[in-house]
């Protein structure tokens, strides 16, 4: 693996001595697919034994947007050696999500992250990562069981807490980057890493949005025009709330009122809407200390959550 | 840390350039306490950090006997640095096996590790292992339930595989060695490494017996002489079941009972005696290949288990 950042570069005119260290096959493999495409385990180790460090892995379920992007931005700039891993996580899909109805197209997530100067793809199959056989789960106490935990089930985040230790084991990456937008999946990782002493550092980069306030997710491809007009409802009654709060109010339930006229302002009912502490997800009452504001709700199809960090004014 | 072999030899001898790749205040440690001993996690890491490679850990909970020997002398026939790490693991205790019982002598152990050429003794408190806040749970599902786990609870293994995942993370070991003498534990801990891609081997070491027959167990020092003398029930009853498989006895209920006629002369009434498939630990009916036979009985207030993995003869 070059740790070389070759955004845009055709790599079908590299010169063989442009490819120190890279081995004959693993040099094929670069200048027909770009960025190297690997399915296997075996294939990832082998690929990165060599790779300079530190290495930095962003862990996808493919269709990626901004967000995604400026996490592999973020790692290409930290990190020698980048790899994204691209894997639809049969196991953290509950509560009804349709698996086979997640948006996939490789073609479209390899040349994207070409672009952002990825090393090596990682895009196994489920058979790769659940071989026959296959009987551990990670839980992470606590803070799996609120929020997504609660209308998802806590086995979304058993699964998400089992494949990113598996990656991580993987790729043995210096670095792993996550999106805030997941607010609840970055602390169940930073938890996990923690407890099991995995040894890399969980880099957590803010939500990217668009225009409007919406978060990107991939799940906004489900939202037909009404009800992506409809979806900006979810930031801006964050905001709504955010505001009152560093206005000066100091009452969870009034704080949380005002981000729900917001929300039935655009129609949106929602899963649940929440201030909790940011570390702990514990429900905070009295404002006095920045305070972790969740939401989740369904638009049409598509199930979507957003939060934001809310600091008490004067 | 040098991975030199220095059983038996007296530290404080050792020449400064003996000491390649030792920083000053590891070789005062060394001079002053062979093996080093270290407490926390950030210290074993600082310490493994240029240590030369493989490094083999050998997993313990202290009152070392001829089994942990064993393997430690198999760790540092194949491995450059060898780490021992002595941890009663809270935990694992379950079913009422009393936890501050349980046999300690550290002082004893380190000067055992000593002379077996340990390189880093790795000591640390349960604060250090288990912070406040620690929510995290490893659960290998299936092999954890059956035989130790139907009679001190899957809680056991559950708390064998989290604690055998944060040391192999925090030793980064290349390869870690356990007793066969806990089966259903090395078969959990293989399970354990295989689903979470931990890049460490796992070797599983033959029992050690006494000459009698009686392997190798920290809680044979519960055993009064009466009580040791009726404990070699335990591994006659396995040999004479064993010994019916060789000779051609295929159905497993059968050898079941000549095992536990044997049991019963020494006067001992078994937790389990189980004829199981020594990778799955199901039960074996008809015995056309080998089958692991797996006991557990009191003895006394000693809790003692074994195993022999019998072939079926012609």
């Amino acid at each position: 693996m070059s740790g070389r950042h070759h955004s845009g570069t055709d790599l079908s005119q590299c010169k063989p001595d442009v490819a120190t260290g890279i081995r004959r096959m693993e040099l094929d493999r670069v200048m027909t697919e770009r960025p190297t495409i690997v399915r296997t385990i075996a294939a990832v180790r082998e690929a990165l034994r060599d790779a300079p460090r530190p290495i930095g892995l962003v862990p996808t379920m493919g269709a990626l947007h901004e967000g995604h992007l400026a996490l592999l931005a973020r790692a290409r700039a930290d990190c020698a050696t980048v790899v994204m891993s691209l894997f639809v996580n049969p196991t953290q899909f509950t509560g009804g999500e349709d698996l086979a109805a997640y948006p996939r197209d490789e073609a479209r997530d390899a040349a994207l992250a070409r672009d952002a100067g990825v090393d090596l793809l990682f895009a196994p199959s489920s058979e790769e990562m659940y071989p026959e056989g296959f009987a551990t789960t990670i839980v992470v106490g606590g803070l799996s069981e609120p929020l997504e935990g609660a209308w998802r089930g806590p086995q979304h985040f058993h699964g998400v807490a089992t494949v990113v230790a598996k990656l991580l084991n993987i790729v043995g990456a210096q670095v792993a980057y996550f999106g805030q937008k997941d607010a609840q999946q970055a602390l169940v990782i930073r938890r996990l890493v923690r407890d099991l002493d995995i040894p890399t550092t969980i880099e957590v980069c803010p939500t990217v949005r668009e225009r409007d306030g919406l978060a990107r997710s991939s799940r906004n491809a489900y939202l037909s025009d009404a009800e992506r007009r409809r979806a900006v409802g979810l930031s801006s009654a964050l905001r709504s709330a955010a505001s009152a709060i560093a206005a000066g109010e100091r009452d969870s339930a009034t704080a949380a009122a005002t981000a729900c006229r917001e929300l039935a302002r655009h129609e949106i009912e929602p899963e649940y809407l929440a201030l909790v502490d940011p570390e702990t997800l514990v429900p905070v009452a009295h404002l006095d200390a920045p305070v972790l504001i969740a939401v989740a709700a369904r638009v049409g199809r598509a199930r979507l959550i957003d939060n934001l960090i809310a600091t008490p004014g004067e």
